[in-house]
């Protein structure tokens, strides 16, 4: 799908923004893709937020789905825009447990107000790639505070 | 509703997991209602779990609703059994903004295989409750490893 | 909860959108209830709606809740405004096997664009009553065309 | 991604089960693709099941899609299961008018137990094809009643 950006500096505007999501810095996550309609996000595993077994929490994972989606929007919005989650939906596809995590956010359409955008969530590690999510969200864009 | 409860021990079996689940800890959350069918789950609010604006990140609050459904179903679950999320939904209903915050989770509907759970999640300080979250979430039991 | 009403005449403009809803009429659903906030459709169960075990299709159960969620939403809107859903999940809990169906749904939050709602729908007949399924639903208000 | 068929007559294993419901013939639905982790369902617009402004209800949206997925999964069934939705989420990417629809669901991810499959709805006429949703489900495989 090809996409209309409005704002030349959205990589910049993108990684300022995802900067500031402090929750992102305190799980080790990193933009890893910024594209138009487009925004991957890694973390590595760490035990502080695992659930009961051991793997990745459900809400860890929905955590960085929920920003690679969210940004996946933001890269299509107008200067001076914010982005907020009105809703996701998470299935949980296999337990997560991988060295790493990469939540990769995709626009499936764009609209003035509101973006639904889908994510897939993999655990990475030595070759393999395991799907462990597939989020489905709906965003909305309004004025930046 | 009236639930069967199927583990006398249940509340015991409860706290020892929600123990176990490191997020909890790392967030700073504890349960604060164990009863058949129903799991509170408090956490104060900290900048580390934020989005861009300062307000506690959606998947912080995904985190803690996740659990408390969750936990919920597992009230009812027999000895030895162990429960993980198979999927949730959850609607962002206003800014998560306030000292501290209550996922509330319920059991809808259970079942042998599959529990049906709903939780509110509700910012809460200086008197005032507000609505910050709704979660609708399918919970699976299965023995534990 | 407590709602503010904009319209006075909404439970007229309920109606009239309603009777205007060509599949209500082919489903023979009928509005049993219409308050600020609560709309109830009910339908007799109809075997041309079932699915492959000539229980109520999940489809048809989620037609009317998907509908009673967007009315209750409209029962709080402006005149000349229009609903439509942005986004429902629906969980099914039991088999949809009854002689008659209802779908009750309700305002979780009001806004001046997105509205959240949330609809049991019961499975109805001979004194007994059974939880069929929960839709949390999102709508968005628009000046009608 | 490459599946598993463990029934070597679901092709008309899916044929038939679809046959039996009785929403899709009432609908005019007809399946028009059949592959292991694949189905694609087809109706043609009818203003009977349409909403307020005439355009295909979203209820009628999820009901072909919901079937989409449920035999996507089904597919990869082995002899003698049946499949029943768990829940499913659905997002109107756009309003559905068309000549025809088209629903295609897709495995996501199989298990023993619950399958998860996307679907996507588009709208199809005079060679432009327009998504007008995206389908999220949860699928139980079951021993037929």
């Amino acid at each position: 799908m090809t996409f209309t950006v409005r704002n030349e500096d959205y990589a910049t505007a993108t990684r300022e923004s995802f900067e500031r999501q402090a929750l992102m810095r305190t799980l080790g996550a990193e933009l890893t893709h910024v594209a138009p309609g487009e925004v991957d996000i890694a973390m590595p595993f760490a035990p502080d937020f695992g659930q009961q077994n051991g793997f990745l929490h459900a809400g860890t994972v929905a955590s960085i789905a929920d920003s690679a989606n969210g940004y996946a929007a933001f890269t299509l919005s107008p200067p001076g825009m914010d982005v907020l989650a009105v809703e996701f939906k998470i299935n949980l596809l296999s337990p997560a447990k991988a060295p790493r995590f990469v939540a990769e956010g995709r626009v499936v359409r764009p609209g003035r107000t509101l973006t639904v955008c889908l994510a897939h969530v993999f655990g990475v590690g030595e070759g393999a790639r395991t799907a462990v999510a597939t989020v489905l969200s709906t965003i909305i864009q309004r004025p930046a505070a």
